[in-house]
């Protein structure tokens, strides 16, 4: 075993760790918590102990390791592999995070944007291994975004492309985090779903969520998508125009970049079919007559996995330059 | 003189020809109307013999034209060359028009769409000339678009990316010529501008405008922009959100592929300053607060020769197919 690549994926709760062979087959993982008050020397070498250990653990030795890829959230110059500050991590203020970790495990290293690198795993390994051209979106706390066009990741003047999340669909809407009004967002992430439902038990409209909010003094988009399977009709309303905002959102990603395939990922997509055929319902309505559109949309297939699966294969595009652009 | 590049640009209402030097520098130019009832046979014939007779009057010769470029509305095959159908000529259905342009002039020939290849040209000498991440939009009947990333145009999956006036800014909002609701065509447009204008003066609302449909049967967007001028309220209120749905359009591209010069063009352009500026505004006003953005917004600069110099342009590039994604 001697081409060892490593994927890592720097995420607000956890780091995870992945060991791929040369044909970016799984061969150990693992994961450790963040800690928000670690300076970016104690979480590369955090990173590098338990990558040794995962590799001992698995009768590998870091020697073997031939380029490690590192997805991580926050503003990042890519090209030069610097994290500008990072959302969750107040003490990471232009780290060159590319060089840190390259210099600790002493192999080449490649920095991506962590939604660019789960899209990426999902582009070569997932859901879009048979396309192209493709857009990703993550719902969870927000909505992260990749775009892939004719096989290239789309990083931007500065890269900071595909923010997706912020495409404003309702003008003068829901305030978002991001100081705008009415991103997409604000009303379809997971947070934002559970919070419009949450708003709406508060504002004394009738659901069986109600009890929810009473028990547990919060409601999630999981709840939301519990009581939406047992009829209540606060939840349809609610997950109604989570529906209706990311079909909106598809057509206007369609319009600018025409992707193949729109691929949704993040932990709301364990609603399965009932969030995913919704929104391929308001996508058939609201589109243009022009022509027919066929643009598949579906769900992401590696799970949690994709981080590490995108950024080992950004790793071996490392080591290999002249393969930059090849799922292969 | 013997490297002539012809670029055509073929409008709903002239085809326009110009021939350039190896440096795309103009040499000449011309324009014939377009017929509708025009086959594609008599259209290519029409391309063919004014190009001749533009040749000769300035002591060139046809055998002196290298490559011929093309650029054409309505959605086509582009690697193929050919023109699935055309909005202003009906018998156009499947047209092999690259192949049919190539043999009467005997030259290699490209396609490309209308708004792509003006998009191209001011990428390649005008507004764009310094940048290589570019998003166009042309505001006339409708809203073309034209997306530049990393020096390449998006074509999409099926050649029809940057259909970017149909990007839905009002959900729900105004029927747009395309089926959909709400699209940003349907609001900004030159034609959409004065069509607002004119409802609003129907419906009663009190305007100098009132005069001009009354005594033209009409209203232009040249008359909304001159009534602006002149401090009429209504006319304020008609451009106020024509700028502002195109401040929100410059957003969800900005947040798509990030360009770092957003370049508008087309007839309502001539507006000046007092169209340029309110849609700063409203940029400003929108855009996030998570960081500065510092797209530039601004006109084009190459008028309606943009066409035919990026028509050339791309000829320029299907000569010599190594320098296809160069700007020289």
């Amino acid at each position: 075993m001697s081409r060892i690549l490593v994927g890592i994926d720097l995420g607000a709760t956890n780091i995870k760790i992945g060991c791929f062979d040369s044909d970016l087959k799984l061969l150990c993982k693992t994961s450790v918590p963040t800690r928000t008050d670690m300076s970016p020397e104690q979480l590369v070498e955090t990173m590098g102990q338990t990558a040794e250990e995962l590799l001992a653990e698995n009768r590998m030795s870091a020697k073997d390791v031939a380029a490690v890829g590192i997805g991580a959230p926050g503003p990042s110059i890519l090209d030069e592999g610097i994290i500008i500050n990072s959302p969750n991590m107040p003490l990471f203020k232009n780290v060159p995070l590319r060089k840190m970790v390259g210099e600790r495990f002493g192999t080449p290293a490649v920095l991506e944007n962590d939604a660019n690198a789960a899209c990426w795993g999902e582009y070569v390994l997932g859901a879009g291994r048979d396309v192209n051209d493709m857009v990703f979106f993550t719902l969870g706390t927000g909505i992260g975004g990749g775009v892939i066009v004719d096989g290239k990741l789309v990083h931007g003047f500065a890269d900071n492309a595909a923010e997706l999340g912020h495409i404003i669909i309702y003008p003068n809407g829901r305030l978002c985090g991001c100081g705008q009004k009415g991103c997409a967002e604000a009303y379809a992430s997971a947070t934002s779903t559970a919070a419009r439902a949450a708003e709406a038990v508060e504002a004394g409209q009738q659901s069986s969520l109600k009890k929810v909010l009473h028990e547990n003094g919060r409601i999630t988009s999981r709840d939301v998508y519990e009581h939406l399977a047992a009829g209540d009709s606060l939840a349809r309303r609610i997950t109604d125009q989570t529906a209706e905002t990311l079909a909106i959102l598809c057509i206007n990603v369609l319009h600018a970049t025409e992707p193949q395939r729109i691929v949704f990922a993040g932990g709301m997509i364990a609603a399965g079919d009932i969030l995913l055929n919704r929104i391929r319902d308001f996508f058939d309505r609201h589109i243009w007559k022009m022509k027919k559109e066929n643009v598949q949309i579906c769900f992401a297939t590696l799970g949690e996995d994709a981080g590490i699966i995108g950024a080992a294969a950004l790793a071996k595009r490392a080591e290999n330059p002249a393969k930059l652009h090849s799922k292969s």
